[in-house]
Parts: C-alpha cells; sequence; structure tokens
C-alpha cells in the first residue's frame, strides 16, 4: 500500500476562457440577449461576462480579433503554494510563458502554452463577485439575481479543444496539472485517440480535447455553459430558433458523460454548447471509460449522430489542409425536407 | 352572416386503435413492460389495453396477425343521434360495411372504411373504465393508478395513417365526419399533399394523413400516446434505450403540431410515438397551417431532418412497389461513428 | 336512446379577461415584463395584452379602477347562429343587459351576469393576432415569437370567480350556456358547494366557481394563464421571488384538475394562476367528479392544505362582513422561521 | 501569503449509510419497490442496496432493529495513506472506537463517533459495481441500468444528522476530518446554531447538522438520494402519494443549498430526501454562507415554511424530553379541507 501514488490536487477549476471574435458587437448581443449573461467590465478590446450563478467576477473574455477561436483557458489553483508548485513543474518543463501582472477580476497569472498550442494560464488571486443592488439575488446564496431573461445559462462548464494528436495532451495535463482521465474515445485498441475527457473537480470534464480531423493545431472546439435542466435545454433551443441562431446539434443526450446537449453557433463563429445533467465522478481511483467502436461511441445516447461538422467545425475556420484527410468544415445547413 | 355553415359536430373523440402484430409476446411484453400499459382483457387473439389516464375501458387492441399493421380504428360519437346521423351519411355515400355487435370496451359500432382502404369503426356505448381496488388511484378523479413503471403513458392521443392520396382521404374525413383541417403539409402550392393533420377535439389531430411513398395503400404510420412532460419523454429514450427498442428519430420538436416527439418501433414492427406538448386549437373558424417549402417543414423545428424511413417505413412492411416510385423501406439502422 | 338529451353546444371558449387595478403601472409592469405577455393596444384607461400563443389579438383587458376586481369575462361562441341562440335564451331568463358596439379585438357583444353579479360577455366576431415582423415566430404555426422574457406565459387558460351560493351560478351557467359541470366539490352529500368546475372545452375548467367565505358578492378568484411545463411554472417561481412577487400557495399539484399550479397576487392586488398539466376530458357523457372530505378534497395533491387566504381573499378586498361568519382577508404574510 | 493553511483534503466522499429499521420486509419494499433501488447483498439482518449511478456495491445498508435510526455513516478516503493520515489524528484525539475488518462492498474501516454520538467509519478499499450481464446498462459509462421502475434514485446524495450542539460537531468535521463549512443557519449572531452544511466534495453538502429541538443525541434527520430533474421529483412525488408514503413537506425549493425536495417518511420511520438540483461550490477559498433571520431562513424559497415536526422529527423517535422545551414529535396528520 505504501507505492499508492497520491495524486496532484493543486488545479482547482476551470476559471475564465477568453473567446475571440471577428464580430464583436452581434457576439455580445448573442451572450447577453439570447444567452442572458451581464457583462461585468470592458477593457481595450475587450468585455468581460458572467453568468448568474458564477462566484467569480467573470468568466468570460470577448475580444475583438480579426478571426474567431481562442484567446486562453484560465485555471484557478487550490491555493498560493499550489500555483508555485505547478509555475515550478511547467517552467521546469519548458511550457512556460511566464508572468502576467493579472486581468480584470483575477491577480497574477502564468502563461504557458499546451502541446497542440493553446495558451492556458493559472492563477490563485480571485476577485469574488459582488452583486450592486439591482442584481442582487433573493436568494442568498446565489450570487447574482436570476433575471429570466433569455436562455439564462447558471455558470461556466467546461471548455473543448481541438488537438493534431490528443495523446500528448491529456498526459500533460495528467502528469502537470493532475487533471484525471475521465472518458477517452479510442474506436480502436491502440489506435488514434478521438476525443479525452478530463477534471481536476468531479465533473466528468473541465476540459476536452478533440481530434481535430482537419490536421490544424491550437483550434477550440466550443466552450459551454451550464443549465439546471433538461428542460431549460429544450426552452434553450426554442429561444435560440427565434433569434435565427443556428444549432448545429442537439438537443440530445451524450453518451460521453451522459449530458444533455446543444451546440450552436454564436454570430461571430465560435461553437458554444448549452449543456446540462450528466453525471459526477467521485471515486478517488477513478478508471477511465474507454470507448471503442463497439460501445456505440457516436456522441448521442438515444440514436442518431453527430454531424460531420463535428468533427472539423473549430476556430478559428479554416480552409481544407489536404485532399484526401478529411479537412474541409462543410457550412451549415438547414436541410430541405 | 346568415350564410356561416354550422360544422357536424357529431365525433367526439378517437376511441381505440386495433394494432395487428406477428409477435403478439414480444408486442404485448413492450406495451406493459416497456410503455406501462396495463392489461383490461383477452379475447380470442386480442389483448386489450389502457394507459392510465384513459376514461374508456381499453384504447388498444392488439391482436395477433401475419403482418404488422392497423386492424382498425373506432371513434366515439357525441350521442346516440349523431351515431345514427353519422351512419345515414356514411352508408348513403357508399361507405359503409355495416353493424357489429360489439367488441370488448363499447356497444355496437358502424364499420366502414376510407377512401385509402382504412377500416374504421363508429360507436357510442362505451364502458368507462372502473379500477379494481388494487388499481385505484389515490388521485380521485384519475381513472387508474399511476405505478410508476415504465414509461408510463398516460392516454392515448392521435392515430397516423398512411395513404396513397391524401386529399381525397381528409375530405373523406372532413365532409362526412365533421374533422377539422388542422394543418397541412403541401410544399408547393397546388402540388402533392405531404401530410394532412384532422381533428373532432382542439387537439392539434386526433388522426393524420401521411403521404405513402412506397405507393402502397391502407397502411400505418403510427399511433401515438401520451406523456404530461418532455421530461418524461426524455426518460421514456433512457428507458427505450436500455431495453433495446428502435428509437427512430427524436426526442425532438416537431414544427406541425408544435409538439415533443420521439418514434420507436414496437417489436411486432408497427411505429410508436411518445408524444407530449403541442397546442390546442379553440378557434371555431380555425384557418388550416398550411406549410409550403420556405416554411421549413421538415417536421423537426430545432434543426435536422426527419429521417427518410419516415417517409416509407409503415405498416405492414412492404418491398419496393416499383423502381422510381420511392417504395423502399429502409431498415433501421444504427450508424456507425 | 331516443331521450338522449343533446347538448347545447354554442360557447367555443373563453375569449378574454378584463381586470381593474388601482396600481396601473404596476400591473402592466408585471404583466409584461414579469410574465412576459404583449401589449397589443391601449383606449381611455384600458391596456389590452395578450401571451405569445393566444390566438386571438388579445385576451387581457386591464383597465384602471378604484379597486380591484373583474370586468368582465367573454366568452366566444361557435357560430354567429349560436351567439343569437344565447342571446335569446339569456334574454328571455332576464339575465341579459344588451348589447354593447365591440371592444379592441372583437366585435359586437351581449353582456350579461351570472346570478352572484359578474360582468359577461359573448361574442362571436374576433380579430384574429397578426403579429408584426419583429414579432413573426420561426414557429410558422405559433401566432407570435417566444421572446424568453420573463415568464413567458403561452396563453389564457381560465377564470374563478368567488360567490356567495356556488350552485345557481353554475347551473346557470350549464342549462343556459351549455358548460358542463367537470368537477365539484362538495365536503357533504347534500351540504354547500365549495367549488365547481366547468367547461365547454375539454380542459377541465374554462371557468370555476368557489365560495366566497367572506360572505361578498361577485368578486374575483383568480386568472389563469398557462405554461407547457410545470418546469416552467418552478421557473416561474423563481422568477417571481427575484422580482417580489408575492406567491400565495405553490408551486404544487391540484387534487381536482390534476394541474400544477402557483398562485400570486400581481401588485394591483388581483390573484394570478400560473398553470400547467392537468386532464382533458373527452367523454361526451361526462360525469362530474364530486369530491366529499374524504377524497381528500384539500386542493393539494401530495400533502400540505391550501393557505386560509385562498377561501377569503378575492377582489376587490372587502372587509370582514360580519363576525363569526368568517370575512376576513387575512394579510399575506411571509412565515418566519 | 505563506501563512496559507492548505486544507485537510483527505477524506474523498460519503460512501454509505446503515440504517437500522423496526420493520424490515417494508422498508425493503419501499427502497427496492418504490424508490427503485436494487439489492446487491443479504448478510445476517442486514440487506445491501444501491441507486443505478452509485459506483460502489452498496451505498444503504438496511438492518433490523427494534428502532428506526441511524446504524453508521461510512466515508471513503482518497487514498491509503489518507486514510492511514486521519486515523491517526482521530485516535490521538480520543474519537477512536478502532478497526472493524470490512463489510459487503468495503475493506477494512476505522470507526469513530462525532461529538453528539453518531458512529461513523472511515474506509478506503472499496469494491466498485460491476452488474450482471441482466442489470447492464447500454450506457456504457453508467454502472447499472436504467430500468425505469418506481422512483429511480440516480446515487445517494448526502446524510443529516440531528444534534444536539452544532457547533462542536461541524468544527470536529471540519478540524479532523477536512470538511468544508458550505452553509449555516444560525438567525441571531451569536445565537445557538441551528443548520450546518459541510462537504468534502462540491457538493453543498454531503453532510448537515441539525439542532434537536427535542434535546435528544445521535438522532438521524434523514439521508438523501438524488434524481436529475426535478420533473422525476415530481413524478416521485405522484408515485409515493400512490404507494401511500407519506409526504412530510415538498416538493419546493430550499433556500439553503438551492436545491429541490421532497421529505417523506420510509416504512420504518426514517426520514427519507429526494433531492435534485442545488449548486457546485468550487472555490477553493469558499466563505461560508450564513442565514440569520432577516435572509429568509426558512428552508423554502418560494414562500410557505418547513412544517414544525423538521425541527423535532427523527429517528429514533421519542417521547418528549421536557415540557416546555419542545421534544415532542407530533404525528404527521393529513389536514383536513
Amino acid at each position: 500500500m505504501t507505492d499508492f501514488q497520491e495524486p496532484i490536487r493543486d488545479v482547482a477549476h476551470l476559471g475564465h476562457v477568453e473567446l475571440l471574435t471577428p464580430r464583436p458587437a452581434e457576439s455580445l448581443w448573442f451572450f447577453t440577449e439570447v444567452l442572458g449573461m451581464t457583462v461585468t467590465d470592458r477593457q481595450g478590446q475587450s468585455v468581460y461576462l458572467r453568468a448568474y450563478g458564477d462566484y467569480e467576477h467573470c468568466t468570460l473574455k470577448l475580444t475583438e480579433a480579426p478571426h474567431a477561436g481562442l484567446g486562453h483557458v484560465g485555471w484557478r489553483t487550490v491555493s498560493p503554494q499550489a500555483l508555485e508548485r505547478r509555475v515550478q513543474a511547467l517552467s521546469s518543463q519548458g511550457y512556460g510563458q511566464g508572468w502576467i501582472d493579472g486581468d480584470v477580476g483575477h491577480g497574477r497569472a502564468y502563461r504557458f502554452t499546451d502541446p497542440d498550442g493553446h495558451v492556458m494560464e493559472l492563477y490563485y488571486e480571485a476577485q469574488k463577485y459582488l452583486a450592486s443592488a439591482e442584481l442582487r439575488s433573493r436568494l442568498y446564496n446565489q450570487p447574482q439575481k436570476f433575471t429570466g431573461h433569455g436562455v439564462g445559462v447558471k455558470r461556466i462548464d467546461h471548455v473543448n479543444l481541438m488537438c493534431y494528436d490528443i495523446t500528448p495532451n491529456r498526459l500533460f495535463l495528467q502528469e502537470q496539472l493532475g487533471f484525471r482521465l475521465r472518458e477517452l474515445l479510442q474506436p480502436e485498441e491502440n489506435g488514434a485517440e478521438e476525443g479525452a475527457w478530463l477534471s481536476v473537480t468531479p465533473l466528468t470534464h473541465d476540459i476536452a480535447y478533440m481530434r481535430d480531423f482537419s490536421g490544424a493545431h491550437g483550434r477550440l472546439h466550443h466552450i459551454a455553459y451550464w443549465l439546471d435542466s433538461r428542460e431549460e435545454v429544450l426552452r434553450a433551443a426554442d429561444i435560440l430558433s427565434e433569434h435565427d441562431i443556428f444549432i448545429e446539434a442537439g438537443p440530445a443526450r451524450h453518451n460521453v458523460s451522459q449530458a444533455f446537449f446543444l451546440y450552436l453557433y454564436e454570430p461571430g463563429g465560435n461553437r458554444v454548447e448549452v449543456y446540462s445533467g450528466g453525471y459526477l465522478a467521485f471515486a478517488p481511483d477513478w478508471e477511465p471509460i474507454v470507448w471503442r467502436r463497439e460501445q456505440r461511441g457516436r456522441g448521442v445516447y438515444w440514436g442518431g449522430a453527430l454531424p460531420e461538422s463535428f468533427k472539423t467545425y473549430g476556430t478559428p475556420v479554416i480552409e481544407p489542409v489536404q485532399a484526401g484527410q478529411g479537412g474541409q468544415t462543410p457550412a451549415p445547413v438547414f436541410d430541405p425536407l
């Protein structure tokens, strides 16, 4: 029993995601008027937003840019010491980019990239959200009023990144940052991994990596916000439809994570998931669920399959890399009858 | 205003449907153990079933037969006089087949066919369900206990019939029986009708006709049972999946009727819909909703489309009638990744 | 069978309700910002409103007045002839008050009172709602866009009136207007009726009468708007709480009607119900459900009981009529721990 | 920043609860036929049960005993080393009772009591559930088939214990076992604590302490099982009502934890909660939510209040301790109209 390796437990949770958008006004309209999020600050080309249940000051940084995609992913550590320990490890492995002074909502942060090139940062000091009188909730333990406007997402749930080769990226998160591998899509034994779901919390995933069948690097698959019920996801589908937001897939039930999902493209082109349900992984000795072809790993539990675009569409949107290797990002179309 | 034609209002509601099945034991298992219905009687090759909220003794007659399909559809009239009036009209038009003495759950009935050949009957005398002590509900106005077993459908909702040419069939129901046309799928103006939804109640449809793209006559598209919430439809999808029942489409939201649906094939091969939501049509001067191609008449509101089998699969299952006319009933398959 | 009396079926459905409010601005804020209804017109001291699924131009007329309460209840008939027949019957019985020219949303109407003194009107000519481009729904058969703002009620459901003596009022509706008695709360056999639920549609009630334990006449108990799911009623409770709207009872499940309810007081003082679920009464020979004390007729199915105010609070709010006879309208209070 | 005390993180999650029942057959019927749990083993006077989503072999041990109440609470540690560390701490403080060899579903365990006298145990070695072919789920990451029978609870959620004085008990859990205090009900500043909610996971509570107003020690308030949606809690209320199980409170929404609840008494007399919703506490520097009287700490968010029995009824059921100090356990009654 003495050889049981106690795990690294230094990262607390997903803190925030920075999204890039070439259509900042329309993206902001979408996140506020349609999803129902709240603006907490503006700095330069960025707007900071939050969902009503987020405890931090903001969980989304929306930044104007020539192309859609991921700015960075921010992770909060469990303590100042934990932050130091992880920075030590990252810098000694050559992944580090150095410290930044901080940003709206959090203190100094250490920047690094995963092997596929996605920018991430670690921080500990965080600003907790304190609602103004107008936005204070009657529910005393709720950070902010539930206004009942739009979809009304409750909190950030996870981020999903595309990468050329999943394995080194998930191992990086596991070994350097203490993420646990919860589920793995690897259709053939010893074959390429097509999806990996990892977390530092009991959520099935705080982050997922999806294989980028286009052959590109560093792209964003989606960010996900949480709703408390599947009914709210169905209601979201109605609201999105009425606002002409393209629903790529769902509402339906995932195999992986068991959750109930809906994927949409926000006006800037980034894919966003509205998400509910699923299960929590409490086992300290969790054994990853490995999906082979025969376990129906299509992403949809009740039947049907995710659209082809799910494998190739990411942001920034790219042109086909090479014939014969996939890489084409089909324009989403409404099927005629 | 004196030329306003007061409508025929002699048919009260859908009473019951007789389903034929070549696999009676498996079909019975499905309707009782999976859908959660109750057996009320058995006679000859038939078993009589009900949902817990049905007020009549039974709403489903399951009859062993060489092929799956429709036995007949039973309609209850609003009064004995209304029955006489409709029989008079039907027999004078040559659609009648004559009286039968009655069946489990209802008194004498007049048999007739619609132009496409589906057998129907009209009756007034009905046996109301009286629960045994064991099946009595604690909810005094509920006909039967809600046992919480299986999907737990509440009541019969509607029947959907395929036919070669919709127009004469819907006109028959409108003119001879007083049905109101609620919605109509006619992709091109003056083109062929592909779906018609009619009712004598405020439900958007007690019956629908779907164009049979196989070119056959007299087939069944599906019968539908009601659940009180969309959440129960999602729960049904879980139960069906766990019992290896094929889900052809859904859970998703219809355009037509606005309802939330799930289509499955029961073990005998008949399509069954689990159904909730939708709207009620109260207007006495209802104007039919006519769906053209440009109104997104794909049957699915939020995106996606109904599978091709929806146009061709019905019971009895048939071989392709003629090349170039459709008629192929594709075997439902689970898509590989 | 020849002595079967065919019922009167001349009234089609509840058309609209006029509510009086001494706080018109706050009441309007409530119906638009909190319930999510839409203003369609303004005339004099009145504002006309609708829910997104109502097919008529408006279903609520909100009128400034010294006291809260009922203005009138409007019923649409099935045809012009049906209107003439009912007017004939009403005027010959001495209940009629005569014709009015019409109002926003409908043509000429015949005014009358029920025995307890509530003003009602019958009309046939109705203006169907036609949404502006901005409010047009992407769901072609839905009269208006679902904006996702506030509670988002879908359509008017029913009205509930208090009266000194229920029996003559319900018999008036049954005999003069063809309403069917669906359920009746009469705790003791041959005792006083305490509630009666009636409809001309398959809804369990288009109207209910509740005994006014204060001994007053002509008061309003509540109006009810429909939501498609119980989850939306729960969500409504959150929104109401966040907006400091007093919830008198619920969310919970009724015994009578089986429906899921929530009662609130709008700022003008009128009780409003947000309502979902229940059952539909399709039987043409419906036998009223009579609740005696032993059938748990407390109004709440799962346990608990409706508050005392449910028996005495109505609008206009009154002072106690007589000591020892009830009549006190307790101010709704929030219970301390 | 160097003085930041890194927290103890040795306890992983609530493992199981042993319930005592004087009516073992009826209790077993309740947990299997009504709640829908599965029996995994029987030993002596005990039956071992699980919910379909529990990853361990069993989470409920139901043991015949003269009186209802708590047998013990089992906590799983994050590692063998963590187990040793906690045992070291507990035994050095005098709370320990020593090791047991293990039980169905887990290896050797260390027994101890909290200050109020509730028996608890810590263990690391656990038997993961492996479903038989018949009970294997089609959802590959779900430990067991969702049969759709009865309420269908998904997993154990938390346990709630009554105690004479909350403060020393919650401090014991915080200091010896590393629990975080999530919420605290203390109506007056510096006054007696009436409720404390603590967890080692991001759940708002794995355990709660409620003040026992009867003045007794060592009693059980309730155990709670999780459902994925509020709709399922409503459905549970229907099933419980049909099976004559007494519902003490709910379905309604808690203030504390924000969750949706329903409390019932199982046939042996123990209170059981069916639970859904709520929020997750991810902040590593969580600051306890302290409810004073003015924050509406009634336990019910939308209005109403928990019944008086909530303060005094626990198991074992006791006679009043002392006049004037509460202590009476009122028999739950159904209110007449």
